[in-house]
């Protein structure tokens, strides 16, 4: 039988792209990949992982193992009210809700919000995840002008001028792919265009509490509370398995999103989220983040550090004080993805940063290089290495 | 801010409904609810819940707390593979895939296949969870008719001649709402006329481990391989919180749930997906489902008995031989939802059927009872209230 006739007209946006291929052979043996997204298994907290489940099974029972609201399990709700304050959004458990992984909430927003051909506005670069969230609705992007402070706000201003935007995606704080975050003052003057404009902002913030240096900026949502959808994840915190995010909304958007949700998985796993109530009750996580900011820290300075002395003098990086990578910008004409298939033959991957542009034209000579998966001493030998497949280009 | 007006077009067809209302009173206290559709909590394997933890945690470590891939967690797609083998399902490892529930299956097939307008033949009544996936996509529903034996061989002929239709959607064994299963002989009919006519079906099996009476009947997949995504769960016969359901799909369709998935919630709960491949793989299920059938088995020959004695004799209960629910029909004028507000009154509550159909017209003389949550005595003293309340009627 063909199949091909029966798909759905929007699965032309989402065609296998090159980023997978690439993806492929960064696990192939004897490669270092810088390639990767995720945590480090070392941040995870095993050695309390038993007492966690006892605590739950203890605590809930059987109730831990049936359906749930979709809404979320209230005893999780409740403690990340209780993070959420802590980052200066004031809310209540009631007005806070629980997803499978920060992923679902994009895809519930994007479902919710986008008719075909409605404008989205995304900082250029942006979070792959994010588009494949978005892609399936059929949306066009209007692409907006960052540098190392973060996305510039003129350039928001001129797109919300322009274009009849639905919502705005960021990731104001270590902002996947480039690590930067976006200044103050910056914060201050987006807040104040957003809600001079009336536009929803959806701001994504896994990684704030991986902060290495410098001093805790707050969330846009806490200066523009009703125009902002505040979203945020235990996966960079705790476990990424366990598929744990949240988020805080205007109220109608809220109910909304729960509609959504509803259809999508009824709700997200009671006994996880039983896992990450006692792991916030406990504070085991005010315990488990220095640790964890102490294992990427050195990390990060390392990778910093390897980058000045190895690339070539007109590779430019980022400057960045958290999350998991960093931003390397080549000299005019040079092209990441020549780099990257140099790279690959000396040994190591990553990625070309090209496919955090949603115009193909555009950062062709960018890489993103994550630094969480390799101790130190790997991640100077593999600078070293694209340091020399940069001179060889 | 007002967000009306940013709600894509889709969510006109995903207002809350009237039975969001109804499940509402029926928490209320003082009230027997036969309205609900979940397992019993004592069906859960409470005694074993921790040595499965510990069994997880031992042998997976760190893994089971990680990213993993979208397709699923290796061991417990291997577990999954074998139990299709046991329902008479050729498939191995590698083209078994685990999703968020079977929700997250209905919701990924609905996203892949569905362009607004396109045409959805469904059994009236149908699985309401299943439209809840489909509705925001903006399908067509054309409503095939049922009798006692399941759906009607000449009603999907009749469909597939007359309309140009995407997918089929069935629950053939043990179906939710009305507890009918499709005949051996009418299976084999189906999926001739399935395979005829180049059409999809998408097998909804959540139930048929739950079989009190009568003789195993196979998948229509087994009779038309190449024709049908089949669909199951965890959830009731293990542990419905965990959200871990599979299905066994077409090559070309699979690769792109997959994808579809991706983009919705990068990947199920390592965690839960490895508590369900030590369930299985230490055979812990074997042990539990004999217990689970020894449970509701009971009750629903109490409740069956109990319908049988109170309630008037021109209402008409569907012969059922597992599952959750039986099906009442009232005689033709007498209105489902009348009887329930008088049922609350006094003080036992159900679904009127008139929900599970597509027509608003259809099924208005019908009821859904569950069976799981009570014990026999209870199921006779509610059955009796509900007899009580259909006489003052």
């Amino acid at each position: 039988m063909d199949f091909k006739d029966l798909l759905a007209d929007r699965t032309e946006l989402m065609q296998a792209n090159a980023i997978r291929e690439i993806l492929k052979v960064v696990s192939a043996p004897g490669i270092i990949s810088l390639a990767g997204g995720i945590p480090s298994p070392d941040s995870f907290p095993m050695e309390i992982f038993r007492e966690l489940t006892d605590r739950v099974l203890t605590a809930y029972e059987s109730r831990a193992l049936q359906y749930d609201l979709t809404e979320g399990f209230m005893p999780l709700r409740e403690q990340v009210a209780v993070l959420l304050e802590s980052r200066g959004i004031k809310t209540d458990p009631d007005a806070v809700n629980i997803t499978s992984g920060s992923q679902g909430v994009l895809d519930a927003a994007a479902k919710l919000l986008i008719t075909k051909g409605d404008k989205i506005a995304l900082e250029a670069p942006t979070y792959l995840g994010a588009l494949s969230a978005f892609n399936p609705y059929e949306p066009e992007y209007i692409a907006m002008e960052m540098d190392e402070q973060g996305l510039i706000p003129e350039s928001l201003e001129e797109t919300l001028k322009t274009h009849k935007i639905k919502f705005i995606y960021l990731v104001p704080t270590f902002q996947n792919p480039t690590g930067r975050s976006l200044t103050m003052a910056r914060r201050v003057k987006i807040a104040e265009i957003i809600r001079q404009y009336n536009a929803l902002l959806i701001e994504d913030d896994p990684y704030s509490a991986l902060r290495y240096t410098g001093e805790a900026l707050p969330p846009v949502k806490t200066l523009a509370p009703d125009n902002v959808i505040y979203i945020s994840t235990l996966s960079k915190v705790f476990a990424p398995g366990l598929r744990i995010g949240f988020y805080a909304a205007p109220k109608f958007i809220r109910e909304w999103l729960v509609l959504v949700k509803q259809g999508v998985d009824l709700h997200t796993s009671t006994f996880n989220q039983a896992l990450a109530a006692e792991y916030l009750s406990g504070n085991y996580l005010d315990k488990q983040l220095p640790k964890i900011r102490a294992l990427y820290a050195p990390r990060q300075r390392a990778m910093m550090d390897a980058l000045g002395r190895h690339l070539p003098h007109d590779f430019k990086v980022s400057p960045s004080d958290g999350g998991m990578f960093l931003w390397v910008t080549g000299p005019e004409g040079m092209k990441g993805l020549d780099l990257y298939r140099k790279a690959i033959e000396n040994g190591v991957a990553f990625v070309p940063g090209q496919f955090f542009y949603t115009d193909p034209e555009d950062g062709l000579e960018t890489m993103r290089l994550n630094y969480t998966m390799a101790d130190e001493e790997t991640l100077e030998r593999a600078v070293m290495k694209l340091g020399q497949a940069a001179e060889a280009l």
